[in-house]
């Protein structure tokens, strides 16, 4: 069973401790704030006691509390790590650097994973000695109860790190997926990031309201999505499969694309008016919402368990 | 309870007519070939049989299906209608036909809807002395499991039809969203084609395996759209809300979308390459799979409505 390092114990981290340990894996976790340590067990506590009732704890939420242990040095919590997976601040210079310590502590073989989702991992391990072992490890917010992991190596990471982690986000549970190359905003990203800008330029526009929006893509886009990608839904949207959908709907959905939303879309104006469809949505509300939110991942994620332990019996 | 007239009687037309009879409402349905009317009763008797293990077919399927007829000519499948949701074949010339038919033999206070998603309603209604009650209520494949429907105006339709309609598919259980003037592919397709260029961009330049993209999508991005939409999952990832968030990653995304694809994502090259991913799915073997999909949109169906009831319970 690998051993886990979990450097920087924030939302991220700890969803990731919490992660590892509900797969029976040994966590040790550092961060530079002795507050934010002190505040891990409380954090873990609240995802046992959230996840339990869907069943989303494990088979034993004591045993998964037991195994996550802080330390109060990087040397202690690396010691031993088969994996180390870096969820500090995302500002390069810190970046940099943790990720220079990281290299010089870390055992010789362990990889080296970083949760960033705005940097690339060339641009803090490209002059480390250890290169080979670093590489971004993805999740999405919140990594326990969101699978996916993107796998994105930079110029100077070896075959051998990437499909170490692999294996050990795959039999932590989550579903990792491998990029062949770096690429700014990885995938998902580049796809939330398409999305938000025509939305955001719709909206803008009085086209549609923020409600609407949101319901156009939860009552619709979004419930095929949550259990095939966009590939098996234009897969299945034509008598003859992919190619027929193309041949069909391709030069259609070319020309709305050319026509779609830049980068321009995001502007102070179309915030102020997003945000005011969402009044009082700051602060604890913010919480209350994300703890509902949270709620509702962990049903939909064992609704969706279930759909394929049933598919996988008939 | 209104009574509703079903212009075609394909897989669209058919889902929809369902729908309606599924709310209890009298459905009157024409097509200009025979045979495929004479295939409607087999088709409802399939859906029913889809549905109702998954408690998707309403309180008594029986009636349902007596609520559901065929007529032989449009003008009987006209008589009395509130609603003609008209779903023929996405071809100008026919579409702009059977508008002129219908908007001559309709009763004068109908409403008629196109379900048209590639067509806008001023190219096929704008001449029409009735073009006040024509819109698009463009549904997404297949109606009867994913909600939504986009309600857009021509320049010529008044207010009255858009609420009349609203007020019918809310009627009907599903989510009608209004769009303030037409766009061509409306929102939801829009959003669809700039997921799809840059999903499409990313595997021709081997970033990324089609499974790879299926799975950060369906295992990440759609877990949270199934149930909120993409507005209130930005809302909720920064402490401040969607102002915040925008504060915090609007640049990154804005750069983003900048390097995105266009429309000559669409190649015969890529749908080549996306449809050797998916060996042998065509002709009988897509129909089977689209069944395993109605099924679990079924399922998702019910247990996204069971979680609101419990929500609203509490």
């Amino acid at each position: 069973m690998p051993v886990i390092a979990i450097i920087g114990a924030g939302l991220i981290g700890r969803a990731w401790a919490f992660v590892f340990a509900r797969a029976g894996m040994e966590v040790r976790v550092w961060d530079h704030d002795p507050a934010v340590l002190d505040r891990l067990g409380e954090g873990v506590a609240a995802m046992v006691a959230g996840t339990t009732p869907h069943d989303r704890a494990g088979p034993a939420p004591e045993g998964l509390t037991a195994r996550i242990r802080p330390f109060a040095t990087l040397e202690e919590a690396l010691a031993g790590a088969d994996l180390v997976q870096e969820s500090g601040p995302e500002v390069l210079e810190i970046k940099q650097a943790i990720f220079a310590d990281l290299d010089r502590l870390a055992p010789p073989e362990a990889v080296i994973a970083s949760s960033s989702s705005a940097l690339m991992v060339s641009h803090y391990a490209d002059g480390l000695a250890g290169r080979w072992r670093c590489l971004v490890g993805h999740p999405v917010n919140p990594p326990h109860l969101v699978p996916v992991v993107e796998l994105s190596p930079g110029p100077g990471t070896g075959e051998r790190a990437m499909a170490r982690a692999e294996e050990i986000y795959r039999a932590a549970g989550q579903v990792p997926v491998r990029l062949a190359r770096e690429i700014d905003g990885f995938v998902l990203n580049r796809l939330q990031a398409v999305v938000l800008a025509e939305s955001l330029r719709l909206i803008a526009e009085g086209l549609v309201t923020v409600e609407g929006l949101d319901d156009t893509v939860r009552h619709g886009l979004g419930r095929r999505w949550a259990f095939m990608g966009p590939m098996e839904t234009i897969a299945l949207n034509a008598p003859g499969g992919v190619a027929d959908y193309l041949l069909r709907y391709g030069p259609m959905m070319a020309r709305l694309v050319d026509d779609c939303a830049r980068g321009e879309a995001f502007t102070p104006e179309v915030a102020r008016q997003v945000g005011e469809a969402f009044p009082g949505l700051e602060g604890e509300a913010v919480r209350r919402r994300q703890a509902w939110r949270d709620g509702e991942l962990a049903a939909l994620d064992r609704h969706l368990a279930d759909r394929r332990a049933a598919a996988a019996h008939d």
